[in-house]
């Protein structure tokens, strides 16, 4: 049985007057943070604030860079961009966060790409290994958060990165141990029970049943959780109390 | 007479498929740069290359925030920000940078706030005070660029930052040494030649002559000079090389 | 007694992924909206979506047009833009909600300038004659929306527009027939009832009390209301309520 | 003989401060335009003074949309948009267009679609048939100006919307009449005589040779030119002159 686990959330994803979620309830939730950098999401004060609350509470604090796509929320594939680009455009809006975490004599643990732009580079080599030498030149010391065995956390251990696997709470996995497609039916899991129960087996046995009901081994160094939703929010509580419950500790992948 | 003065120039300010002015030029001309960061002008790509040629070149490079206006150029003047609004709009824009100077092994040097948020925080005492202490959260190496005796020169210096006094080649001045507004006639100088000669006396004499034709006395560390324009890179080079003829080294303020 | 007023309120506010009030929840109250044209808020779906609703409820559909400033919600004062970059940022936004009344078979009927550009052209004389020769060219059946007495209603008049004078339920006025700045206390009125006082007797006498008691008279076509916090909408229905049961027909003022 | 031909251009492509190409040069060669709609280049200014130009000459006004991209100029394809998405982004960018041509006294003739957007809806049945059923939902009378016996040829057709079939003077055709990606070797043709040959052969027999030296039998009504560099200008004027010296006149297909 593991005994600790990181929960982390993707957080800080308004703009301007736009609020996304009940960031104050996820950070009681959770132990660490993807921070939304300003692109497809979040903004300097957005990202100021959060930041702020992150460090009162302890968490670990994760970039989670996006395509610059505030109107398609990063969820758009967006095709062409070099590699330089692709290294640019994160270098960017991980350093703007980080100059908030230093501000703030924080620190910045971790990156983990979003929506569109996390699918593709974390099973696209060629982003992958871009991905993972943005990383490293912009601060050795960021671990990458992905999918176990991913394209990305292949690319990332090469260069000698810290590699934070990642679970999701509420999603169906194929049997190849990547996630169920969200446009395929049963790719997300609403039943919070459910969700918890996969949790606290994964981390008892070190499997995941997949939609075939095949069993996926899956090492894993933290669960995602959702806050963009008063159901998600209890679903993430309860994932919490459940895992709490069964002598999992809930703290930072980085302690 | 100043036996060494520093040339600095706005570059990076193209966006996407957008240039604007020649950059290039500009570096072969100029000993220190300030680079747009991607709110009113500039973006990752121009950003990165920019910093890379810099360091190539020698060049000291420093931040050039504005307001989130990319079509008004920064030049329109925004109301209604709050202390904290300002503070992470620049820790935003400086810190996107720092990471390209951090990645390049390279050094970011100084701040130089653009257009209408310049001209509001040079001369507003809140926003000066503000934007000092941003740079002092930032990074206390980073030196502040503005006009000579201006509230943020004396907001920095208060703080303890060091100050990059800075004279415009091609602009009218005041009585009391500030710019005359570019709405006004003769706001800006067309003439090289006489962009040169006022340059070269105000490094042996230490003062300028206002559009009254007044001396006004003025301790510079830095010309500002434009390549916006074949005209404008023009003059500039002639100003290069007129101080250069007349004794005067060309090297970055930080040196 | 007036005996039929016109509710209206802003609406589509949201964009991409962002939510920002229940306009579904409005659109039951309310006989006429304005609608975010994309550029501080609002977006093609948005627009589309909230046109075909409104038409499906007999409700008149106006434009809302504000500055290029999505972050600031269109709040934030922007200085310098000249006459022709005014009338072409609103003949953008209005050419661009009229292609979705057209393309539904519907009609736009309105405009009411959003924010910092509503009270900047509502009070400045050039900008309100800029406003009210815009709606001229684009379209002369187009009524401006606006306070009683304006600049941009006069303005408007002289043009032969149509003017549509409208009262804020929840907004304490001057001594002039203004708007108490929301940076005063008191300037917003949280009372429901006494909101809805308010219009009731606005409505059969002709005029409002002003924060200094007095009689402030004012002739009106419509009441805004607001949607967005679930107090504003409840604020939003009594007053109908009360409006309806004090005898007052509620429809649009385009009837 | 073909005795009468349009040629078209893409105009109106900067933003704020930002120019592309010499849009006064190019409407002296051209007899109709496409013109950008602020969403991957252009903007409400540049809209508004190039329709009043355009009116001057006697050009055909076209809209030219894209994708929400202004950084990648509208050329990165991005994934996901659903039909009614793909139909607002539409109708939102011709709308706005609409307004300037009206305000001016003037009249929209024609859309072509831009870049990655044009590319994926000229080629992609389904997106095709949403670009044909958004153009006859905003206003039956606008052509759709496209490759011939593309998708979006005959989804226009089949809607009865008349269509504008495009040759481009300076790029190279496939066997099956499509054109060679601009990432293949010889992709574009850079001789400007070669051009203006391939041109007047086309109009004088009716086909256009393909990369492999196959006769391709292409029926067009108008040839795209560019002005995006000096060299470009020149190679339009040539095409131009090329043409009337070989009998055929320039003028608008909507004559």
């Amino acid at each position: 049985m593991v005994e600790t686990i990181d929960l982390n959330s993707d957080l800080g994803e308004g703009f301007g007057q736009y609020q996304l979620g009940d960031d104050d309830a996820m950070m009681d939730i959770v132990s660490s943070i993807n921070l939304a950098c300003g692109f497809h999401a979040g903004d300097p004060c957005i990202m100021a604030n959060t930041v702020n609350k992150a460090k009162a509470k302890g968490l670990a604090v994760g970039a989670h860079p996006g395509f610059r796509d505030l109107h398609g929320f990063g969820r758009r594939e967006v095709h062409g961009l070099s590699a330089s680009e692709l290294t640019n455009l994160l270098t960017y809006q991980i350093g703007a966060l980080q100059a908030f975490t230093r501000s703030s004599g924080y620190q910045l643990t971790h990156v983990r790409t979003h929506g569109a732009l996390g699918n593709m580079s974390d099973s696209n080599p060629d982003m992958a290994a871009t991905v993972a030498k943005t990383l490293n030149a912009v601060d050795k010391n960021l671990k990458l958060m992905t999918r176990p065995n991913s394209a990305a956390a292949l690319a990332g251990s090469q260069l000698g990165l810290g590699i934070v696997r990642q679970a999701f709470a509420d999603r169906a996995y194929n049997d190849d141990g990547t996630l169920v497609s969200r446009r395929l039916p049963g790719a997300v899991i609403h039943d919070a029970d459910a969700a918890a129960d996969r949790m606290i087996r994964l981390l008892e046995e070190g499997f995941i049943y997949s939609v075939n009901h095949k069993k996926v081994p899956l090492a894993v160094d933290t669960i995602c959780v959702h806050g963009d939703s008063p159901a998600a929010i209890k679903m993430a509580e309860l994932i919490r109390t459940r895992l709490e419950n069964n002598g999992v500790r809930i703290g930072p992948f980085a302690n």
